[in-house]
């Protein structure tokens, strides 16, 4: 029996990564919220990986951080070893990554969530979304409430029609013994959503003790700590160690006798499972001259001797797993704690999507995480927050915040999704992004501060903070380019130690600055009005200076970029009777409905001549009055 | 498919407060031991009161700790409210109850069992046990594993066929948006087991902000903090509060109009509940003339806003909880954050069980917790310890620890649960102990710290630790037995400002001290020679010479139990054959099976006429040589 219950502005669908920020974004920004979970105690839950950042991940979580979001200060308040990725490569490709202690991670969430003003967090199944003319206007839930709302964000990860699966043992589940969400996916389908069927998956945790840690490679945080959040003041420490081992022949051998077994293999499966983050049987047949892979070995926590095995994913039987892991250096006699598992799991066509993350079907209608069709904690918080800033910036009356893919990774995660579209669960990495020398991890704050002030979610006072920082690298800039350094002796065997071309003539400092062989800190004593200045400000100079050719050609092709961004196409235009475009293209467009020529040009199967007869059109259409 | 896997000496089904204490145990007495558990990460969990202790409760928690079991430490490590109950009355019913931080308890929890050398915990959900020649021999799987096994302990709580009921609304769940155990109970009614399905309840959680303050009774900690295990050093400190609030007309009228959608009176629940935890709308229907009904509100811990309300258990409509709740004083604004729920689950009939635990059907078969029939954390987690202890011994040929209704509350539980069974969930109570001036909290490690170190759960030091803390209060109890008190002005004047009878001749100083009104502190200035003792020395001293002739009465009693206790029956006797008894008695005496003369004497339906027929039959069969 359905009753009336309380009246929200936004509820929230799920309280993993996505719908912790989407509820804090919608509540922060003067929604009443309601955040559903099934689990109260599994708030903010890491399934997979003890470990927020990574690779591009980084990146989202920095600029998560820059917008107002909260991962970064969970992360920094829950982490137990930090390192900064790919510091033998450029700036652009520098990322975060830091193993967390699972469990203050889910209290920290958790009472994040429960103090922050206007949220309702409550546990409770969402099993219908109802609608009037279009638009969302309720949710009922399993225990017979129907609240009256006016958006409402789906972010049900892996629960929704959740399914485990470990050799033939399979069972409708959430991750962790937690109860699936069934009745949910029924109602998204009678709303005309396109669903899709995915499946991601996770390694076993073992035993500490069991592992013989005697011959494996220690993997050390990084001595000088860099938090994740901008405003993270007391650097966290590192509290943890990690460990590197490798697959064998044997374990190869072992994966390819049971593929008979595999359900991935067996045609168990039906999900699409995530290409960049793929099961050990996967690599292994995939790879099949790779002699081994890396695993590493990483903390679930500083209270906790489980260990999770990055790497070994797999939803071999149980029995193979065991085998399996044997074989592996130090593992010899592990204890399984976890078995690894495969789920599979209901999500959206993120076609069905607009880039403001609102269905295009139904008003107010919101998806976000892995129901958008990510993978990834990171790429799920990033679409939580930017679905719950357009759920409240709509319900205010105000412009949505659609950030392009010059604005930063948030953006080209979230224009890939809706513009190409996905069947597999897409993970963001920085190959996805064409500006990527701009959208480093280091300035997200210059980058999206200023857009977090813009619509509410940060304080001015951050936005002013962040200028000066901005202003005092821009001074530096100009100081080392205007202070003349003399030829001397000194300087000169400086050089020649650093094997640096000597000094012929004077110069400005920052003509030395720019040779790659020369950093800033080593060019000191022959600065001696140098300003005492922050880490982060030098590191800044430093970067500027020396990639300062690239950037601005990545700048310019900005603006290339945002000249097609700007030229807008009507969402209503039907593309079907522009004859000048091709047939796959004119079916691609109406599927997509672009929002401008640059989207329209990123459509697979939309090429320069299609865009090129679409704008002859789009003029003509102009000039005869009709735009 | 099933393989064969890892074998274990014992196997414990469930890792909730039961089968930590069975866990531990049999691991602690050499028992390669596996606990199985369907979330790894609610180890430990509290589905219900975020507290530990209680009247009755409080003394199982203190004989479980002087055993060698683990809650009370856990308790110590995660408690933030002490309260000494029943201060106002006797010795015999001082009860410790402390409010516990759920996180912390469950992490603390988790990382003991990990922790424990010969103990593996593993996430998986045992199916079924198989069985050789009516003796367990392996336990198998849901992914498949079968591990050959000697015992097994089952300890599923309520999720053995769980089933959550909110009104109209009704899922197989385990608490908490867990995934309930399904195949177990086939598989234990096909070894012949009588299982019986009862039901518990709790209270909604509610948000700390919704809730107005100002106008209610704040109940804080004891200053002088005694914690739960006698080997805790350092006393933990109280660093939340509760609040005391009532029911009112209003909700019981709520309550009695709504009686028609309750599942309890409308016949949807057809589980037994625990008589003395009863539901809201139970008490409103059965006390019908009490005005108002107490509510503690109690924190769930120190990092969440969650509110526990103490006393409101209900399985109504959500909407009835809601509009119940907000009749009651602070509470009109309430904001639930997890709604009260029935739960029903399969559990054994406890006359199934012999006072080992041991099932009398399967060897190797033992049960705990729950499962036995029991409500509460701390009567699951005494009769875990005691699942594991005997368990552990029969494996190593030793004699099992059977203790009797003297030695202690666990003794009396689980003989009350085994000789008398139960139809509801069996709570502990004081009362249901005979010799409760002799079992108090302050002596549990006297009475079972020696047994501990005799099973081998407590190093002998431990003993030794015991026995010189109670040959010093026997010394003290000399001492002032035997030091005189000389008629002084002094002493004659502080008798009178106590309201004591003036001395007229000198006595002893033990004479003095039977005085009620009196206390051992109180009498310092009198007592010169008087050796500076810790508390709990003191404390002993003064109990035992105020309750002396009580205590004298009670040992009496226990000698004359402890003689029929000590005249066993043959666990095979068939009393049908015996026709000097009723039929009644001797179909009890057949179900039950008492291992001696005192527990066939409290089986219900014998009589001592019965009893006495009994005796002189066993006296002729043992003349006859029969015995």
């Amino acid at each position: 029996m359905l009753f009336s219950s309380e009246p929200f502005d936004v509820a929230v669908v799920g309280a993993g990564h996505a719908g912790i920020e989407a509820a804090l974004a919608a509540a922060r920004l003067g929604m009443k919220t309601a955040c559903f979970t099934i689990n109260l105690d599994a708030v903010g839950n890491m399934p997979c990986n003890p470990a927020i950042g990574g690779t591009a991940k980084g990146h989202l979580v920095r600029e998560i951080d820059a917008l107002g979001g909260e991962m970064a200060r969970a992360a920094d308040a829950a982490c137990i070893q930090y390192r900064m990725l790919n510091r033998g490569k450029g700036p652009a490709v520098h990322s975060l990554r830091a193993q967390a202690d699972r469990v203050q991670y889910r209290t920290y969430m958790k009472h994040a969530l429960e103090q922050q003003e206007g949220l309702q967090l409550m546990q409770d199944e969402v099993v219908s979304v109802e609608t009037e003319n279009g638009a969302v206007s309720a949710v009922t839930t399993a225990i017979g409430a129907c609240h009256p709302v006016r958006a409402v964000i789906i972010a049900t990860g892996t629960f929704l029609g959740g399914r485990i699966i470990i050799g033939d043992y399979t069972r409708e589940s959430g991750p962790d013994g937690m109860a699936a969400a069934g009745p949910l996916t029924e109602s998204l389908r009678a709303l005309g959503l396109r669903l899709q069927r995915f499946k991601t998956g996770t390694p076993p945790r073992i035993h500490r003790r069991s592992i013989d840690l005697s011959g494996l490679e220690l993997q050390r945080g990084e001595e000088e700590i860099i938090p994740f959040s901008f405003d993270t003041e007391q650097p966290p420490e590192n509290r943890a160690v990690c460990y590197l081992t490798y697959t064998t022949g044997r374990t190869h051998e072992i994966i390819r006798a049971n593929l008979n077994r595999s359900p991935l293999y067996g045609g168990r499966i039906e999900g699409v499972g995530p290409r960049y983050c793929p099961s050990i049987e996967d690599k292994v047949v995939r790879f099949a001259d790779k002699p081994r892979h890396q695993l590493f070995l990483e903390p679930m926590g500083l209270e906790t001797e489980e260990i999770y095995v990055q790497g070994f994913s797999s939803s071999m039987p149980f029995d193979v797993q065991r085998n399996m892991l044997h074989t592996v250096k130090g593992l010899e006699h592990a204890e399984i704690m976890r078995p690894a598992y495969a789920i599979e799991y209901d999500c959206v066509d993120p076609l069905e999507l607009r880039p403001t993350l609102e269905t295009k079907k139904i008003r107010g209608l919101y998806g976000a995480g892995q129901f958008c069709g990510s993978s990834g904690y990171e790429e799920a918080a990033a679409q939580g927050l930017i679905a719950g800033i357009n759920a409240a910036l709509c319900l205010k009356g105000e412009k949505p915040l659609i950030l392009d893919r010059a604005d930063g990774y948030i953006g080209t995660l979230i224009d890939d999704l809706v513009t190409r579209g996905t069947n597999e669960p897409y993970r963001m990495m920085t190959s996805r992004s064409e500006y990527r020398l701009l959208l480093r991890q280091d300035n997200a704050d210059e980058r999206l501060v200023p857009i977090g002030v813009r619509v509410g979610l940060n304080p001015p006072e951050r936005g002013a903070r962040v200028r000066r920082k901005y202003e005092q690298v821009q001074q530096e800039i100009n100081r080392v380019a205007s202070v003349g350094v003399p030829v001397t002796d000194a300087l000169n065997g400086f050089l020649a130690g650093k094997n640096s071309a000597p000094l012929k003539a004077g110069c400005k400092l920052i003509d030395l600055l720019r040779r790659p062989e020369l950093c800033y800190a080593d060019l000191a004593p022959f600065d001696p009005d140098r300003p005492a200045l922050p880490a982060v400000i030098r590191e800044q100079v430093e970067i500027r200076i020396k990639y300062a050719g690239y950037i601005d050609r990545q700048e310019r092709d900005v603006e290339q970029y945002r000249k097609l961004q700007s030229r807008p196409l009507p969402p209503e235009l039907d593309y079907s009777a522009i004859d000048s475009i091709r047939l796959e293209a004119r079916q691609k467009l109406n599927a997509v409905k672009p929002l401008n020529f640059g989207q329209a040009a990123r459509i697979s199967g939309v090429s320069p001549a299609d865009i090129t007869a679409l704008m002859i059109y789009m003029e003509t259409r102009w000039k005869g009055g009709n735009a």
